[in-house]
């Protein structure tokens, strides 16, 4: 399914707060995580791929809505979901699942990245999205973005 | 002006990531920085403040538009304004600006809290934002929050 | 084995700094991951133990020798070996080695914990390991440490 | 005094842990920042200087000692000594202390950095540290690395 991708994380102590439970900013961090493991997913990595030179995917917007909390050692599961796929950019969706017995949705999170050419001596330009990345990946079906 | 707070802070060779630039997550530490320190600057403190026991402010809601990157030892500004306040929950307003000249806006984000009561034996649950808080601050005049 | 655990990681964007490489002070997150898995391997948790309340494993030193560098998304194992067993205190010794073919030894660190009792209104003091926990953890052999 | 810097951070609530107190592993990271500091304060840059291009500094060894928990707000002093200046390499010594009245040493920590070339198609390799460079530091007296 080229428009879906599992990644799971345990909390760890170090992305704890004073609060007790995970930092708000590294749900964000774990979003990443789901994105960089789709593009391997797919054959690419998101920097510094050798078939796609000077290609990079800046974030231009993040967010995220909170739910639950997640806790130190709790497992969690992040869903990305390609929500928008234009000819310069991606929105993916992300649904956090603590798996907890039943799972509870702890966030849900969004990011839109853009397709840049860079380079040493290069300014960074958005671009078209290259059509052999842009032919793996799809848009989620409506149903699944809800 | 009980409205509105400026923090400045250096960007930290390890906020950076092998991109040249901040992380994306850092923006939302930068955030919280900018909060804590109106809160400080409105003789409060965001957790443990011993004249308002068990009041806590966890995030329902982060956001960030990103439209100029930070790069390592930058220094930047980062104006907090109240941009909603609510019976249980304030809106914050973040503006990023690099202290380059003229200045350059980096990053503009988005915070809404919600005040809880909690203990190490009661379930969090929203509440109404003590008095003695909520006549400290103000919603900041629609012009700044353009 | 009550004297090992391997933890493996892969190193994510956010653990990357400008330079292109792991951050070095998160190889000690990363030491932190695998002391916590050890302690879950045994049925322990490193705070909050419903059987152990009250008992909390401060650092009181740490320390990273660095050889190799660790790149995005290398996996890498770290092996914790318990180094040193003392009535009120533990030394892990941790190897990094990054999971290529073959595997290359990164880095080597050492982290002191003592046993403490404390809580809520109880200053912080070293204890005695419950014996329930020390009967656990036993010093690694001599051979793996060198 | 080219053998001497400090820097004075806050302890922000995303340096902190559940533990209730600054993670161990953000003493590195305000270590560096005593570092960065202190090569800004000789007109250097630790990264990417105009006037020493391909010059890196990658650590080699780092510990610490910890004596006292900082908390979430302490305003920290980080002071840099340098304790040792060899041809390729300089090690730092850090003293943490609390900005309480009167102040609390919290820690003490050591970095060791090799001066490296380094390039896009250079494979990194320790280096004399330039003259230009070597000139404007000193090793701290004896007296101050107690």
């Amino acid at each position: 399914m080229p428009y879906e991708f599992k990644a799971v994380r345990r909390v760890e102590f170090s992305d704890t707060d004073m609060a007790g439970i995970m930092h708000f900013s590294n749900f964000f961090r774990f979003m990443e995580t789901a994105e960089h493991g789709f593009f391997r997913s797919l054959g690419l990595s998101i920097i510094n791929d050798p078939a796609h030179p000077g290609i990079g995917w800046p974030r231009v917007r993040a967010e995220c809505d909170y739910s639950a909390p997640l806790h130190f050692q709790d497992e969690v599961e992040i869903q990305l979901l390609v929500a928008e796929k234009k000819s310069k950019s991606l929105r993916y969706l992300f649904k956090f699942r603590r798996l907890t017995d039943p799972p509870i949705e702890a966030a849900r999170g969004s990011v839109t990245v853009v397709c840049v050419t860079h380079g040493p001596h290069v300014k960074m330009k958005a671009c078209a999205i290259p059509a052999a990345i842009a032919h793996l990946i799809d848009p989620a079906p409506a149903a699944l973005l809800v």
